[in-house]
């Protein structure tokens, strides 16, 4: 597996744009589209919250037979809570995207990212699809990750290339998401292509493990956002045998998508609003999968650790508190918590630790933390950053 | 129902004090104690969090029996993550208090707050316990309630007195908690006393519905402390008939104590780290109780929700996002958000408002936000805080 140029488009077939259409106020770009010359193997994973935005709606509908040929994405209006009104809006971007495409509207996976409860100015939307239609090329990535940006402050994207069987099978992948990260059976707004030829039940299940492993892994505030949404779509032109739940090739090609996710949830948790730093929270012995993950990811969101990483502060004992309360599985007197590698406590007791190593630890951009149930053998680990006067500024000001 | 003056000291009875014993590096008050004349009725409701600090496991065994005569309390360490160290230091506490107070030991609540991990100074703690019940008195209440206190920065006690049959029964109260606020089960450290007269298995069912309604209903910063602790002594020296569970005072006396849990709650919310204002949430219209309160806390905890309040933003799509996210059952066509009495949202769908209105709630120091699910009769209400620069500094700075 090797990290390759090209983003989003690298995957052999697949072309993107990204143009501005003044739905932000700002002028940036907010409009994308990404596209595959053939038909698509397609699947998503999207948020719990009950509150689904309109284009999870329409895309849950129109990915209903895992076959999809473009993205259009919007950011700046999300597009959600806007009633009937929003449900027609979403459609409008489907159809207007099949027409100017020359594909069928069903096949076009839709997207938005910004502000809830505010209408999307459809003229904009419309000319904008029609603009970015037109320029849709291979070099289209980055263009197409810079128009899926709110409050980001770095564009993600990235690819791969992987071996499967005679073949090598391109992935790339574009993300994004800063703020309202705290997915929950999927997040943000991540979008995979691969040329890798594999059956559709497959690669969903490879897709909601990876999810599950990934995005559902990290933390910024707390607060899982109404239009999170990973979408992958495959397309086969690798011309590699037809991977499927039997193939031998399964599991070189599931790891490649979940280091794929990983790496990009990991992005996003780095580009956290306001963060200055990377926390890896690793819990190691414990009973299940389940308690391990339940464990990293209480740590990763609490406020006092996060608040902590920013002040530099080495205190561990609010890592044990929010593993405390994670609902994980413990047993208090056998955990050990280390951060970075100095042991800070030994069976769930404090030691005299040395600070000045502590802070050590604490100055780098990326902190680790490593908790030891003792229990068993399952492990999991979280992302997330800190919390810092910035975030405060950020959110307390967003609509304005 | 009347408030009246006192504090913990107020009903008969009970007497207190509060000393500085050099706990605290910054010579504040940091032990205090609270006793009965006669034995008391007593029960408690403790943290959820499985790292439970060692005054609670000591406290649990001391109120087995559900009798009490004596409260002590520290501030500045929480003897939590202590291991047998923890243990002997808590039992300590309990022996030296029954010691010096002439009363059993295990007839002594032990409550502890502060910085987790750090062992108890037990020579400045001894000496503290010491010389404070020396000097315990109906005048102490004050003294005592500072003496709780780590990060508020307001003492918090209250006191009323309710007719009880032919009685006048007094009720008084003292609590800290200001960070690590997200109780669950139970909260911080709440201490109630009162002259009534009840059963002991009356008394524990009125304290833990109360704390449901009330300190669980708060949240300042979603974590969940090692050390919370809500106790209740009832000393009958206010000679009423025996309330039990059969009793016609029994609801009288219920919604007292739930009225005085409710009221330091919100003074705990009010007094959250940083806070600038009160945020008041309420759900109507739940098919459940859990449900209206899954909903309430849900949108109080969201940093986002937090960040607006702060920004006096009226960025409500963050209110029904953390609705959606919460548990509870919704239908998100049928929710309508007000602000104050100001309808921002209606049937889930987004309206234009007055944002100069919108604005005029937001600058108030109480802030009030109303859900309607419009789904059932059930409702409940949740209290917070907004998230300040403040909060970043107090626990980014915390230890040192």
């Amino acid at each position: 597996m090797e990290l390759i140029k090209g983003g989003i488009t690298a995957p052999q077939g697949f072309k993107a744009s990204g143009i501005s259409a003044g739905i932000k106020k700002n002028g940036k770009k907010d409009v994308a589209i990404v596209c595959s010359e053939v038909l698509c193997k397609a699947t998503s994973v999207y948020t719990i919250n009950k509150f689904k935005a309109a284009p999870l709606i329409v895309t849950g509908e129109n990915l209903a037979n895992k076959r999809a040929s473009a993205i259009v994405i919007n950011s700046g209006v999300a597009n959600a809570c806007m009633g009937a009104q929003g449900l027609e809006d979403a459609k409008q971007m489907a159809l207007i995207t099949g027409e100017v495409l020359n594909i069928n509207e069903l096949d076009v996976v839709v997207a938005s990212t910004g502000v809830i409860g505010v209408p999307l100015p459809m003229k904009n939307v419309k000319n904008g699809i029609i603009e970015a239609a037109k320029i849709v090329a291979k070099d289209g990535n980055i263009d197409a990750a810079e128009a899926i940006m709110t409050t980001d402050s770095v564009m993600k994207e990235l690819a791969y290339t992987v071996r499967i069987g005679n073949c090598d099978v391109k992935i790339g992948a574009m993300a994004k998401g800063s703020g309202m990260i705290h997915p929950n059976m999927a997040t943000m707004l991540g979008f995979i292509t691969t040329d890798a030829n594999i059956e559709e039940n497959c690669l969903d299940g490879i897709l909601k493990e990876a999810v599950k492993a990934s995005f559902n892994m990290i933390s910024v505030d707390g607060d899982t956002s109404t239009n999170d949404m990973v979408v992958i779509m495959a397309n086969g032109m690798a011309n590699n045998e037809e991977i499927n739940t039997n193939s031998e090739n399964l599991d070189a090609f599931k790891n490649a998508i979940t280091h794929v996710c990983t790496e990009l949830a990991k992005l996003i948790a780095k580009d956290g609003e306001g963060a200055t730093k990377l926390l890896e929270v690793e819990v190691i012995g414990a009973l299940s999968l389940e308690d391990a993950r339940l464990g990293a990811k209480s740590i990763c969101s609490s406020n006092l650790v996060k608040t902590a990483m920013f002040g530099e502060d080495a205190n561990w004992g609010r890592i044990v508190t929010a593993l405390g309360y994670s609902g994980a599985e413990i047993d208090p007197l056998k955990v050990d918590v280390y951060l970075g590698n100095l042991l800070m406590a030994k069976a769930g007791t404090g030691l005299a630790f040395d600070e000045d190593k502590a802070l050590e630890v604490l100055k780098e951009k990326d902190v680790k933390v490593k908790v030891d149930l003792n229990l068993g053998t399952y492990s999991a680990k979280s992302w997330g950053c800190d919390l810092s006067y910035e975030y405060v500024r950020i959110n307390g000001e967003y609509r304005s």
